[in-house]
C-alpha cells in the first residue's frame, strides 16, 4: 500500500469529477461547498425521475441517510443500483444507524441491495452494522465496546466493503489491509456535518481512484484531516472554524500533502 | 422566580442532552450548529417511521413549521404525542402563523393535539394564535396592536403554555409570572433563522429544566441574547455576525452569564 | 434603456418587498440571507396548501428547480399561475436543465404553463431551453456552442421572457434590447448557490420594477456583481468569500452603485 493523497488531489483538480450526492437536508450546502472547495463538482439530485440518469454522469455516488424518509430511500436504492451497473463507486454514510430501527434497517438494506464501495461512518454506526454493541445518541457516537481498528477490519471483512471509521484517529480497512490516520483536529467535532463532509470527500477521491478504493478512502481522510488542521489555526470557535475549513480545503497544497500525512 | 442561566448552561454542558428537532429546510444546519455550539447534541429526524423512537432518546423536542407540508405536520404531531407520553418537553415555533391559513391552522392543530410546553414566536405569530389583530408579512412580524408583555401573559393564560415572545425586548410568561429580557442585539434581525435558533436554544434549556419550564425558557433567551451581544462586537455585517454568533455561543461563560442578564 | 441600480436599491430598502421563493434544499438558507442582506424579506413556502395564498402577499416569485421532485413541481406551477393571475413577476432558475431529461422537461413545462418574466440561468441551461447544443455537467455549465450575447437575445425572442444569462460576463435581453454586464468576480464561481442567489436578487429587483423587467433584471446583476467584487477583496478562500458576500450585499451603497456599474 502506498498512499499518495497529493497525486490524487492533483488528478481531481485536473479532471473535476462530478460527485452525485443524495444526502441529508442539514448538510447539503456544506457537502456541496466542501466538494467544490476541494476541486470537484457536486450535484444534488434525489428524485426517482432523474437519479439513474444523473449517476450516469457522475464519477462517484454518495448516499447519506441523515434525514431519511421512504421516497429518499427508494431513490438511494435506485441510484445505487444504477451506479453498480455502470461501475460508479458508491459511498454509504449510515448517519444515525443504531439510534433508531429505521436508520439501522435502511443502512442494512442499502448494504444488501447495493454493492457499496466504501462505508464511511463513526464507530457507533459501523459497530451497529457489524452487530457489535455500541452506544449511539442521536447521530453522535458516544462509545463502542472494543477497538476501532479491529472494528474497521471486521466491517471490511464481514460487509465486503472498504470500511472507513472516523474518530480521533481514523481507521480504514478492506478486511485485509488496514491503515490508521492521525490527521485532523478536535475542532472538527464542534460543527455538524464534518462526518458527512468526510463522506463527500471520500466520493471525490474515489472518482479519481476507481481501482484503488482502499487507498482513495484513506487519502480522502488525510486531505480532509490536513484541511481541518489548517482551519483550526484560523479559528476562534466553531463558526470561524467552519468558514476556515472551506478556505483550507481550497488551499490544500497537492505538493506538500503527502509529507503532511500522519499515520498512527 | 430566580433565573440562573449560568447554572443551567453548566448543567447542559455536563449532560449534553439530545435535542430532537423537526424544523424547516432553511435553518436546519443553523439550529443544529447553534445547539452544538451551546453544548447540547442536535438530531434532525422527520420520518413517521422513526420520530417516536427518536424522541424517546431526547431531552426535548422542538417543532418548527417554517417550511411545512402535510407529511411533516403528521410527523410533528406523532412526535409531539410521543414526547407527551414520555414527559419530554415540547417547544413549538409557529413560523409564519398569520401569514397563511395553512400555517395558522397547523399551529392551532399542534396546540390542540400536543401539550406544548413553550410556544416561542414573534409578536405577530403569537398574536395570531391568541386571536389578537396582527400584521405578519411572510414570516416577519411587522406590528401588533397592543403590548407584547400583555400578549405573552394572555398567550400563557389562554393557551396553557409558557409563551416566549421575542422581539427588541423578549417577554416570557406562563400566564401568571412574567419576565422581560433586554439582552440581544439588533444584528440578530439581520440574518434568517435567529428566531428558529432561539427556539432550539429553548429546547436545550428545557432539557435540563424539566420542572422549571418558565425559568428555562427565559434563561435560554438570556443566553442567546448575550451571545448575540458578543457576536455583534465582532461583526462587519450579517455574514460575519452569523459566523461570530456560533463562536459566541460556544464561548458563553457560565460563570458570568447571570451577571450579564438584563431584565427590562 | 437607462439602468439605475442605485435608485432601485433605494426603493427596495424603503419598501422591503416580500420575495416568495420555491427553491432547492442546497441554497435555501443562502438565498434567504442574501435577500435579507440586500434589504428585502424572503419567505420560503412550497406546500400546495399555501403557495397560492403566499404568493398573493409577495412582490415577486422565484422558482428554482435545483432539487426538484414531483410535489415541488406541482407547487411551482400552482404558485406560478397564481402569480400570473395577480401580476406578480416570476423568475425561473432552470438549475441543471440539460443535465437530465427531468430537469429539461420540467423547465420547459414551467415555461409553457406559467408566464415567466425573467429566465435566469447559465449559458448551458439557457442553451438547452432554446435548443442550442450545450454541454452541462450536473449543474455546472461547461461550454456552449456560440456566443452568450446572441444566446440571450435568442432566448428572449423565442421564449418570450427577459433572458438573463450569467457567466464571466452577464447578458440580459428581452429579444430586442440587450445589455452585457461585466461586474462580478471569479470567486463567485467558487461557492455553490451564487447562481441561485443571483436569481433571488433578480426577484428582489423585479418586485420594485414591475414595469421595467428588463432593466430590473440587469440592475440585479450589477448589484450582485458589485457585492461580489467587494467580497473578493476580503476573502482568503471560498469560505471567507461566502461570509463576506452577505456583508457586501448589506453594505451596498445605493449612492455609488450606478457609478460602479460596468457594461461590457
Amino acid at each position: 500500500m502506498a498512499l499518495t493523497p497529493g497525486e490524487s488531489l492533483r488528478r481531481l483538480r485536473e479532471t473535476k469529477p462530478l460527485v452525485h450526492q443524495i444526502t441529508n437536508y442539514v448538510v447539503m450546502n456544506e457537502t456541496a461547498n466542501a466538494t467544490l472547495a476541494l476541486g470537484a463538482l457536486p450535484v444534488m439530485a434525489h428524485a426517482l425521475e432523474e437519479v439513474e440518469e444523473m449517476v450516469g454522469l457522475a464519477g462517484a455516488l454518495v448516499l447519506n441517510i441523515g434525514t431519511l424518509s421512504p421516497h429518499w430511500v427508494e431513490a438511494m436504492l435506485a441510484a445505487g443500483r444504477a451506479a453498480n451497473a455502470r461501475g460508479v463507486p458508491v459511498v454509504l454514510d449510515p448517519v444515525g444507524a443504531g439510534a433508531t430501527r429505521y436508520r439501522t434497517e435502511t443502512a442494512r438494506r442499502i448494504l444488501d441491495e447495493v454493492k457499496v464501495t466504501v462505508l464511511r461512518g463513526n464507530a457507533g454506526e459501523v459497530a451497529t452494522l457489524v452487530g457489535v454493541e455500541a452506544e449511539v445518541r442521536g447521530v453522535e457516537s458516544v462509545g463502542v465496546g472494543g477497538d476501532a481498528a479491529e472494528l474497521a477490519r471486521e466491517a471490511g471483512r464481514t460487509l465486503g466493503v472498504v470500511a472507513s471509521v472516523t474518530g480521533p484517529v481514523d481507521h480504514v480497512s478492506d478486511g485485509e489491509r488496514a491503515v490508521a490516520i492521525a490527521n485532523g483536529d478536535r475542532m472538527l467535532a464542534t460543527i455538524t456535518g464534518t462526518g458527512c463532509m468526510s463522506s463527500a470527500m471520500t466520493g471525490c477521491f474515489l472518482a479519481v481512484n476507481r481501482d484503488r478504493a482502499f487507498e482513495g478512502a484513506a487519502e480522502a481522510l488525510v486531505a480532509f484531516g490536513v484541511a481541518g488542521e489548517d482551519a483550526a489555526r484560523a479559528a476562534r470557535g466553531p463558526g470561524s472554524f467552519h468558514v476556515a475549513l472551506y478556505d483550507a480545503l481550497a488551499g490544500l497544497d497537492a505538493g506538500t500533502l503527502d509529507a503532511r500525512m500522519r499515520l498512527a
